[in-house]
């Protein structure tokens, strides 16, 4: 008998409800019921995002710098550190709902258009050889004097038509295989895994060779899925949307902390599946194609993303010493994984390195061919993790840096993600300070993303709005610099001219994350580079991959010393190169090899415990760097513009 | 809407009922609702065994010889031939529902005792060598310089352990491994599949290295299954049970004919894999093994058992050119198959040569070790069907015979397979013409079985009872042979001594059967030793295995012309050599590979084609031989009793 007390929750507007146990998180409980609500802290009260309204009712809550005390009094607290004490009436405010305009796939064709992410030589070195391959032939018909069983012959065509010796038949294959063998007169039409040697599937009669793949990308934040003609490569279609394991924590350490919770991991699970099953029903529906033609999926992503999708605990990625379960999952049916319409599919994904420099990095280094070039490349993939690799074809040597979530809004006041609504783009002007912005997608700003935050701090350097600390320097006549004791904040955008109807501004705590950031990526490329004694100046390209990539100013990521300061033309653009990689892995047999030889090529430095590392990081918490000899123009322009100011 | 008219069928005493469509068959109604009907002839009207008695209601049935004018006005039909017309109440005769004690294995001590089915010198030769294997073993632990995954550690210590290089780890164990390599400290237990690379289980700690394994035979008649403790070959329990497949047809022909019914293959599965899984449950509650602990199990069976425990359909089994679908299947997990309790097990089975020469011969051909000997030797199985294997260490071959089912009592009026109550041995006396005979069990009999009709045929024709046409000899004065017209019947049990209160007799339509089911068997064995230029007075050993070979009298088998006549210390009697090959297999695994190298070397004739087969098998209509010269021993006792008589 079950006597436990249990209270009723009910959420407005969206008239959810739950039954809890008394002293249930009142975040958790939000969760649990299906509501989004945005956290980038992962509940622990220091991103004050998850405030919500008591109607009626008792909560045991915790004091907090983000409740006002007219909020206090009208019944706001931040869930995440409140305790349910009895039966409740919650206000969940409007959340940040809108969708990013995540990527799609334009139509690669074969030898001509390049697709984003992937370097023309890259492409044009791809021989179309999927290891799924459906073919047509005949069997041996059984005579008296030839009586040898039907998998016998099966397997003896399949060796002289495909070159596969003693393929391996499942048993709900061989339970057909007499009617099938017979049903056309011994003409069929197979289709064969030769990684695996198996055989896949299997048909009466000579049918169309034509055989579809999906690629996929798990992002942190973003799932992108292509479906592929394995014939020609073409991609004919691509579905994207958000990680829906958002909601349980916006970046990996606390998807982590989600998962060791009590049923956590199989919840995370579920979701990306649930996802996942969505975007290929959608592709399926958009294209017309047969679920039977989808032969193979390809799927990359960071560590603790395969770990959530293959179910495996990443309790350990985020516990000294920082250890994955796997880099290298063996291929698995789609039914196995949980994956509808396409469930006798076999699902491969890309091998990563370590805890932090994952399958879509070693995706990365395939898509820009760095692994087949003798000039030296860096490759930086900024997203919600900033990992590094450097290298050539002789060899190659990567880190993670935990840059924080400050690109991606976190930790920043009027931070938000890539989204319609969001300022990309700033300049402040010398004489007034007024800031110009650009919109994603136009209208009103909404807050500031990542792109936007290191136009802001570059262009606040290089005006004299901030000093090389990150500092407001008060005594310029900024009018758009509101301060409060020792409280200041520049205003971008005013709240009558925002979305929100509040200022949109920076702060110096902000500031002061976006510099710790930018200092940790920087840190990395000087700590990997003097590992092998070389500095930024032998490096011959530099990719730059990932979301936070697609919008960047590059001159204003060099103003603040997040990335080297070189020649621009040295840098490429590449998008998503996790999407691509797997794409290309799906392609071509040889380029599914030679990612699993990258990966086990990457020599993995981890940065935590370096100290040349911690080194470096201080020193880069100036702008743009405590020795301005890193950044020789840099420099050149703050004397120019001191200059001018002069004149 | 479904309008169909259905009829509703009671059938007393059973009280069980079902409800079919009109013009169903009745005797499959009887089938569909679960109660068990002799029949042998699967369904024809040809053995008249599954008659019953029309008790209310209206079928539409066909004349047959089984059913007198007196049945038929009390309402007998045969049901095989019956429609049913309206709704019916159907009284089912008691069936003969006693069981056989199936031979049940005794405990093999390693070097000491052999066991039954085994020969000495092939049990010596067993390197007791499973391929699976359960090793305690500790697992390097991470460190920040080291940090590679959980995986690679755990691969590389199965490596350095077991000599199992990249190991195949599934994803549901990869799963679970975190938090098991860390529970006891980086020691942990692993069992894994040598012959699959593949890691079955891991636990943690250093767990004891007991592990267990089953064999089963799955035989046309009966099932039975070995427990084996795999560290030391001591067999800890035995079940068997008969094939629950007898309901839907007697023999192999009549499995084939319900499997290609609609739903029929997959009943035919179903109810297998229930025993099995019966069988399972009571070894593991006698012997109080854990589940856990039983790591494989291999099966062998004749083609059409496997196919039907695999379900896959056995149809051209039985149809020119006679092919199997597969006569080896890859090793499946229990779970795949349906067999619970042991569900993460692998499953293998012994591999077959074709359609009639299945992997219980292959089992059989390990058990005698006459694969490995110089000496020729012929061995027979003489079950359900006749299976011949001549050879030695350079060269096999074998094929079938189709003997028919007479020597199982199919064909046979008074005939019964071997179990309580049926005679096995019969003598007659020159003088009286009485027979004396051995009852199973003791009591009164109820019918004959095959050693008991072999026994009964050889001394009719020693005693000059019937001719060497098998025709009874009406002159002699025998006053146990009955004739009405020209049908003469000579009994050897009267009614009021037998356990049915009707004369146990034998007809010369009996006879007649007998003689060709003999007359296929040495047709065989000359065929195959014909073809290769050899006579059976080349033969230096002969195995007898099989149902028939327990009980059977060797000289009475000599004198009908069945087996050759040689020696009778050349033959040697092996029991069910089916399950001794399976245990074999199971505790090493080169006796596993010698089992699969036997079926690929072991040549196949067939013999339903052959016209040597055939004009033997003519010749073998005559008891012994038309031609004496094969029986001399034969033709002098005959010689001697007609010179006693003279005397």
């Amino acid at each position: 008998m079950n006597t436990q007390k249990k209270y009723f929750i009910k959420f407005i507007p969206s008239d959810k409800s739950i039954k809890i146990s008394p002293n249930y998180n009142l975040k958790q409980a939000i969760v649990d019921s299906g509501i989004h609500i945005d956290s980038s802290c992962g509940g622990v009260g220091t991103c004050g995002k998850c405030k919500v309204r008591i109607i009626e009712g008792k909560v045991d809550t915790k004091k907090s710098r983000f409740i006002s005390a007219g909020q206090k009094e009208k019944g706001y607290v931040l869930s995440c550190l409140s305790k349910v004490k009895s039966d409740l009436i919650v206000e969940i405010p409007k959340q940040k709902k809108s969708r990013a305009k995540i990527e799609k796939g334009r139509f690669a064709e074969t030898g001509s258009k390049i697709y984003a992410g992937i370097s023309r030589d890259e492409f044009s070195s791809v021989e179309i050889k999927p290891w799924i391959k459906k073919e047509a032939m005949s069997v041996k018909k059984p005579t008296l004097s030839h009586g040898t069983s039907d998998l016998f012959r099966l397997k003896k065509a399949i060796g002289e038509n495909l070159g596969i010796e003693n393929c391996i038949v499942p048993i709900h294959i061989i339970r057909k295989l007499p009617l099938i063998l017979r049903e056309k007169d011994w003409e069929i039409t197979v289709t064969v895994d030769r990684g695996n040697s198996t055989l896949i599937d299997i048909h009466s009669g000579r049918l169309s060779k034509k055989i579809y793949g999906l690629a996929l990308d798990i992002g942190t934040t973003s799932l992108v899925l292509y479906l592929v003609d394995l014939e020609n490569g073409k991609i004919l279609g691509s579905e994207s949307e958000y990680n829906p394991q958002i909601k349980f924590g916006e970046d990996i350490i606390n998807r982590i902390v989600y998962a060791n919770k009590k049923g956590g991991l199989e919840k995370l699970r579920e979701v990306i599946i649930d996802s996942i099953n969505n975007l290929i029903w959608k592709l399926l529906l958009s294209t017309h194609i047969n679920a039977d033609s989808i032969v193979s999926m390809m799927v990359s992503g960071n560590s603790t993303m395969m770990h959530l999708f293959y179910g495996v605990p990443p309790t350990y990625i985020r516990e000294e010493p920082y250890v994955t379960v796997a880099n290298k999952f063996s291929s698995s049916t789609a039914k196995e994984i949980g994956i509808k319409h396409i469930k006798n599919t076999f699902v491969y994904s890309t091998q990563g390195v370590a805890s932090y420099l994952g399958g879509d990095i070693t995706s990365g280094i395939l898509s820009t061919g760095m692994y087949r070039d003798s000039k030296l490349a860096l490759f930086l993939d900024l997203g919600t993790n900033g990992e590094l690799v450097v290298g050539n074809s002789e060899w190659m040597m990567g880190c993670s840096c935990s840059a924080g979530p400050a690109f991606e809004g976190g930790g920043v006041k009027c931070g938000i993600r890539a989204v319609d609504g969001a300022i990309e783009k700033v300049s402040i002007d010398q004489k007034t300070y007024k800031c110009r912005v650009e919109v994603i997608g136009g209208g009103k700003p909404k807050g500031i993303c990542g792109s936007g935050l290191i136009d802001m701090i570059g262009e606040m350097y290089l005006r004299g709005v901030i000093d090389r600390k990150g500092k407001f320097n008060e005594d310029i006549g900024n009018r758009y610099l509101k301060c409060v004791d020792k409280d200041c904040r520049y205003v971008l955008i005013s709240g009558k001219d925002s979305a929100t109807g509040k200022d949109i501004y920076i702060s110096e705590v902000d500031i002061d994350n976006l510099i710790r950031a930018k200092a940790a990526i920087y840190a990395g490329i000087k700590t990997l580079l003097e590992e092998v004694d070389l500095n930024v100046y032998d490096l011959d390209k530099i990719y730059i991959a990932g979301g936070l990539g697609k919008h960047l100013n590059i001159r204003n990521a060099v103003i603040i010393g997040m990335i080297p300061d070189v020649d621009v033309s040295k840098y490429f653009f590449m998008g998503n190169t996790s999407v691509t990689g797997a794409y290309l892995s799906l392609l071509s047999e040889d380029k599914y090899r030679q990612s699993s030889e990258i990966a086990e090529h990457i020599t993995y430095i981890e940065l935590s415990v370096n100290m040349k590392f911690m080194d470096r990081y201080v020193a880069g918490l100036f702008l743009p760097y405590t020795d301005m000899k890193d950044f020789p123009t840099v420099e050149e322009s703050i004397y120019s513009i001191e200059n001018k100011k002069k004149k």
